[in-house]
């Protein structure tokens, strides 16, 4: 079986090259256009390896010629770029300059039975593709991600991710009332009051509450939260990054069951 | 007391635009001019509320009437540059518009004796960050970074450090038989092999070897660790993020002992 023969774009004004660069700037461009942008090749081979299959895949014009089967047989379309335009739709700086186009999975509703990572309006796509990683690595299933936080499919939290999204039940742009559909105790994360994880026996399944990178969770969410946990500091930080502080509460819960 | 009054800098081809130009955009500037580039306020009050005293501040030219005290008095040289030359030195979409430049303290020596994370050639400096905030916070005194690890004071590693930098001993470029030299028992952790964390009985004062973000710790290094750890995935990841995997490892030192 050879490669699909590509399409080659040399014009900045061509329309799919028009929206892989909103799709790659636009961080909810994704919403409007049904489709998402993986780039580079860890991210592709993550999406592969969990039986994804993209619409289209890219490859840079210096990069076709050297592009794996595994890659260049992915789709039903292949889509060479100029070497020149692809700074344009890259966020990167990634050796292999290749990305896959994927539909868009349709919106789930929210499960009441699974364990669960809410997310309280976090800022940091960073933040955000770390904690879907960790989610999935830690047997979670679902992400409830609030109305404000960063947008689940744009580039960077599926970068972050690294194929975590292809894992989990992905519910976004919840009000915080949403939240009292789940059937699951929520433990929220505070740096100032409730039990110490290490000593805390916690219930399974459950869902965990991470807030806001500066404000915390909020006061609506926390009044919903069964029990507050805090996490031991004997360095005296005032605050852990909100990636580390997820990935200390979810691993303790896989932990707990192991 | 009032503010210093400030220079005003409306050129792009000033001397002090022209270093901050390159502090914030080149990681490793700070190492030919032996001062680094804090930028936000909240990095520049973290800095402060650990007794940081700057050389310069530096504030955009609309947000410098609205400086507040702490900032404005914190330096003996306030700066106010025209906010079209602001995005030259920024690496922020932040709302203050502010920066501390600050002397780059003196390369210290590797402490033999200190709890201390190794970093093997990691590459994002998001990840360094937030590595030493999670090392200050859970009691750790001492970052000993491999040749190849990102640069630990440039701009996007203070950043993502948030103030932890001021609160431990960094040595940076070491070489791997460099290691050596520690008398802590050294912990590596794995992905397929050695004690599983959640289990594991774990030496204070001890140094946790942290490792490339693909290839993992070398060999080399390996070799040198005492005991190799694991952390329990139950979602069958085949990896998690650097950052993630640490914040646990560090917790659980912090949390044996507490």
């Amino acid at each position: 079986m050879t490669a699909m023969q590509p399409v080659t774009i040399h014009s900045r004004d061509n329309a799919l090259l028009k929206d892989l660069r909103r799709l790659s700037q636009d961080s909810t461009a994704y919403r409007k256009q049904g489709r998402v942008w993986l780039e580079g090749d860890h991210l592709c081979s993550a999406a592969l390896a969990r039986g994804q299959r993209p619409a289209i895949a890219v490859f840079s014009e210096s990069f076709w010629p050297l592009a794996p089967e595994e890659y260049a047989q992915a789709a039903t379309k292949n889509v060479v770029i100029a070497d020149a335009l692809w700074q344009d739709i890259s966020g990167l700086e990634s050796p292999a300059r290749m990305g896959f186009v994927l539909p868009l999975p349709a919106q789930q509703a929210l499960d009441a039975q699974s364990p669960t990572v809410v997310l309280d309006r976090l800022q940091d796509a960073g933040n955000v593709g770390s904690i879907l990683r960790s989610a999935s690595a830690f047997g979670f299933a679902q992400i409830a991600a609030l109305k404000g936080t960063a947008a689940l499919w744009s580039p960077k939290v599926l970068r972050a991710g690294m194929g975590a999204h292809f894992a989990l039940r992905l519910v976004e742009g919840l009000d915080v009332q949403d939240i009292d559909r789940l059937r699951v105790p929520l433990l929220a994360t505070s740096s100032h009051q409730g039990d110490w994880l290490h000593r805390a026996q916690l219930p399974w399944p459950c869902g965990w509450i991470m807030g806001h990178e500066g404000q915390g969770v909020s006061p609506d969410l926390q009044r919903r939260a069964s029990r507050h946990i805090r996490i031991v500091q004997p360095g005296g930080e005032e605050s852990l990054n909100v990636g580390a502080a997820a990935a200390i509460c979810l691993h303790a819960s896989a932990a707990a069951r192991a």
